[in-house]
């Protein structure tokens, strides 16, 4: 059974309707495009992610990427699609057209990426780690430095990825054990293990360009550092050619419950002389610099979430209209019991489709105003526009990142009861959503870390003020949506929720300053509880688009069902998802401790 | 990493402590066990299942059955583990000692073969199967039939398995069109096809014995009805011997997410001739008869789920008490910062620990108390006492069949999140629980079907009073956790929702009346509620008896910190999971209606 990739229709409605897209498009770098040459754009995205990346989704599971202790082997149409994906222009998507790039907006090279990680996220987890890496080289590396690898990375000659996590350490960056050791003349040689590196070996290309954090010592004090540095797989000459090979090695594949396409590698560097690198940006600053990549990440783990829910709520809906089975209970009572009806005719069916739509719209929704703050935080007419975006967006980076991948993951759990027996083999496509799913609450920083860094530091950040900026945006729609009649229900049941969002956060910033570690061991509640109110917001924002459109007199049959649908999709978040705010509101109030003073022995 | 399999001392804790098996052992039936010969049955299961079924636990799911269009192959240890299971006796543990079996409570087998699901529940499902099936001839087969099939069945020599679903219907059973004609001699030939029939081919044993659902037609009247057939693969002669080989041929097996070791068969009858069939119990009584083999799958799913569920919950207690990362927020602000510390200090790791403890423990008293109450509509003294268990098992066989399915897959999905990365690759079994515990809210019914069951039919079973029953023995518990320090807060809780559950369920039973349709439409959050409430009671119940053990002299420290554990567990449920009743029984007395007004079109 094959389904679209996403939906055209809610795609176009987010940006344009719910979204100002059209308004960035008047910004001068962007005065080359228009509604129509962004619409064409998507749609050759569309095009090439079913052509080259939806073709091998279920193959590249079945069968994936081996290491025979020399190479690594993925199937074929991997390399394919890498190359369709370069020949298309995407790989420079966002780049100056004097650098033969498109000067897209950033917010619609987001929107054309989602079609590939709808496709097959596996395969295209390749493309966004060269793309998040080149950017990184973009911003931190010196025009020598840019010039060596970056038309390689934007042309797809390269890839690149980010090597952080070492066996010994997972969340915990700063205990890395990585040595970078000054050569002298200027280079470094790099001694140490990294593990879960995505794309850290394959045969898509001839090289891989590495960013990899290690740490230095300063020679004077002794003092360690963390910086970030650009280690090549094969090293790259003047003229563009491949030098020697880098004393890089994988030491072997992990093997994912999903995912599969990527391969996972685990990294020796320097293994003999030391693996020859760069250092990227200033000294000591690493982790700092490698923020810029992680944090494109997150919101990439939030759309990679967000694209495999869709489709499995896309896969369970279609497969619902067809799929004949029971009755609904009126036809029951009649003589004969009347044919079986499809099984969408069934309310608990629908209310599985139902809260599917529920979260993987609200989560699209989620991480397209993500990408309209970092347009924003790029493109902004004013320098004050520019830096309040980017702080609005390192706020809800951790919330882009989580809900996403919780809900969506709870989205392809109903898709696959929605197919009963038959979304639990691996005829349809439903249980490789679920499984390519699960690891979107873990990389790229687990829910845990995502919740800490939301309320350990992102809420507090300027006193609040940028929290508050959050409401206050939040409290406008709040009055727009009070004073609609299709919105005012759910306006106000935000509105009770925003307020309480507001009071639980002071409250617990303040509980902070007197025990940190107590009211922290709650924020994964605190997470989830601004996820949800969050995602509500978002929700009230498309309820007051649809609500608009369909006062709207050209507004045709089949999009007013459209319409009428997200209303009606609000209105279940409203009264079915969003009121379990409250109960969380008192455990974090009341800060509930069971977890804390949880004896280990009691176990 | 080997965990241990479920806990002894829980295990024991349960039958002893929480419930009265002690009691069970008084009945003349089973006079010759003693609590001493108990432990050892349960010890000699423990030791089979590790020895035979957890040694190809990762095996069976890499290697899974294959189907070469002849025969179908299972890796070796897959047979050796079902004659290991047939020599310790476990496939007639419940027969008498005058058939050859152990006259084991059902009690004390049902935690026998606990063991053997949380070791391997691909391997185990092959033996439930098998006595499942025995079971029912031995209810309804005539003598003849019983001496031709169940000393096999009962030795291990032959399997069985239930066929009930077919490709053109999975939860509506009325509407299977497998055939039945009689064939003039008595015996009846089957044509048709069933689907989603687990272990319905395999290389184990000689034969296998098929309990088929097929519609037979009344020669007279022309009325259709369903009957339940018994239709060996190879005919038995009336020596034992092996006959011709009948008309039943697999049509393919289906390829899982999990559960991977036990096959999942597509089968044909009557392809040639007819599939030779005989006639089990009344014409037209199939689906009665069915349901006594369909309730014991149902409370035996609750139980595998547990197992699953249990097995992520050890597998990441023990990773998180050895794995390093990070440190507490107490530590990192010493100079230096101090060592890693072992990720059960931080109280997220906790948390998830603690929920997941929470779900398994309560599933597995859930999962004992059915098994109480079937032994009692067995081997309680008298008639009244046995019918009245009889029928409060039936009131919660689909709670014991969902409550678990669904959280103890929400636990396998926090072992996941407690191992991070590592949790995501297959060196770690945490993966293969989730995917194997996947099934479980699907199959012998699916969540949708069990709300149903329990709201539009077993709550209202005798105008309620099955239901009051319920609720008055929850009374009487609640009543005595007032009366204890240790528990009175635990029982204050339960005794709020208790009362609300009541409420609810008269509310809903009155509105059905007039409106069956939209009261059913939110059946499966009554599940849930139902659930929620029903698993607070069994917190309730271990809290009761821990507290009583503490109090007892003779408690070791060991013991006294397995009983601190339980009434700490008991109140983290209390307070953190039963409140969300609230919610529940808002949506259900508010009749909110979103899913059944969401029209098709606005999807």
């Amino acid at each position: 059974m094959q389904v679209p990739l996403l939906n055209d229709r809610d795609i176009e409605f987010l940006l344009f309707k719910v979204f100002d897209t059209a308004d960035v498009l008047c910004r001068e770098r962007y005065s080359e495009h228009t509604h129509e040459t962004i619409s064409m754009t998507l749609q050759t995205a569309r095009n090439v992610a079913e052509k080259y990346f939806l073709n091998h989704y279920a193959k590249g599971d079945a069968q994936e990427p081996v290491f025979d202790g020399q190479k690594v082997t993925t199937i074929p149409e991997t390399k394919a699609a890498w190359e369709a994906f370069a020949e298309a222009g995407f790989f420079s998507a966002t780049c100056d057209f004097g650098e033969g790039g498109m000067q897209l907006p950033y917010i619609v090279m987001r929107a054309a990426n989602a079609y590939f990680y709808a496709a097959n996220p596996g395969t295209a987890g390749y493309c966004l780690l060269c793309i998040a890496s080149a950017d990184l080289l973009e911003t931190f590396g010196t025009a020598a430095q840019k010039s060596r690898y970056l038309p390689h990375m934007r042309s797809g000659r390269f890839t690149g990825t980010m090597a952080l996590t070492e066996p010994a350490q997972g969340s915990s960056l700063r205990d890395i054990s990585t040595k970078a050791k000054p050569f002298g003349d200027g280079t470094y040689r790099l001694f140490g293990q990294k593990m879960y590196i995505s794309g850290g070996d394959h045969d898509l290309t001839e090289n891989i360009i590495h960013m990899v954090l290690a740490k230095t010592e300063c020679p004077e004090t002794g003092k360690q550092g963390i910086s970030l540095f650009i280690c090549p797989k094969v090293q790259v000459n003047d003229d563009g050619t491949l030098g020697a090979r880098n004393d890089v090695a994988l030491a072997g594949l992990l093997h994912k419950m999903g995912f599969r396409n990527a391969t996972s590698t685990v990294l020796n560097f320097g293994e003999q002389d030391g693996a020859v690198a760069y250092l990227l940006g200033e000294l000591n600053q690493g982790l700092s610099h490698m923020f810029q990549m992680m944090n494109d990440a997150r919101i990439a783990v939030g759309l990679f979430a967000t694209a495999s829910g869709y489709q499995g709520y896309n896969y369970s809906l279609q497969y619902a209209k067809q799929r004949r089975q029971g009755r609904n209970s009126g036809a029951s009572k009649q003589p004969g019991g009347g044919t079986q009806v499809e099984i969408i005719e069934h309310a608990d069916v629908r209310r599985m489709l139902l809260t599917q739509k529920a979260y993987v719209e609200a989560s699209l929704a989620m991480t397209f105003y993500a990408s309209v703050l970092f347009e924003d935080s790029q493109s902004a007419e004013s320098s004050a526009e520019r830096e309040a975006a980017a702080a609005l967006l390192d706020l809800v980076t951790p919330v882009i990142k989580s809900w996403p991948s919780k809900y969506c993951l709870a989205a392809n759990d109903l898709a696959i009861q929605v197919l009963g027996g038959a979304g639990y083999t691996r005829d349809h496509l439903v249980e490789q959503y679920y499984r390519d799913n699960r690891l979107n609450p873990i990389h790229e920083g687990t829910e845990g870390i995502q919740a800490i860094d939301l309320l350990g530091r992102k809420v507090g950040t300027d006193g609040g003020a940028v929290f508050a900026r959050l409401l206050s945006a939040m409290g406008a729609d709040i009055q727009r949506g009070l004073a609609g009649s299709a919105t005012a229900a759910i306006a106000a049941s935000l509105q009770e929720a925003a307020n309480e969002l507001r009071v639980v956060t002071e409250h617990l910033l303040e509980d902070m300053g007197r025990d940190r570690e107590a009211v922290l061991a709650n924020a994964s509640v605190y997470l989830d509880f601004f996820g949800r109110i969050f995602a509500a917001w978002m929700w009230l924002k498309q309820a007051l688009s649809a609500a608009a459109c369909l006062n709207d007199s050209g507004t045709t049959q089949e999009h007013e069902e459209f319409y009428r649908g997200k209303l009606h999709a609000a209105m279940f978040y409203a009264r079915w998802e969003l009121p379990k705010f409250k109960r969380e509101a008192e455990l974090l109030t009341g800060r509930y401790d069971e977890p804390l003073a949880m004896n280990i022995e009691w176990f």
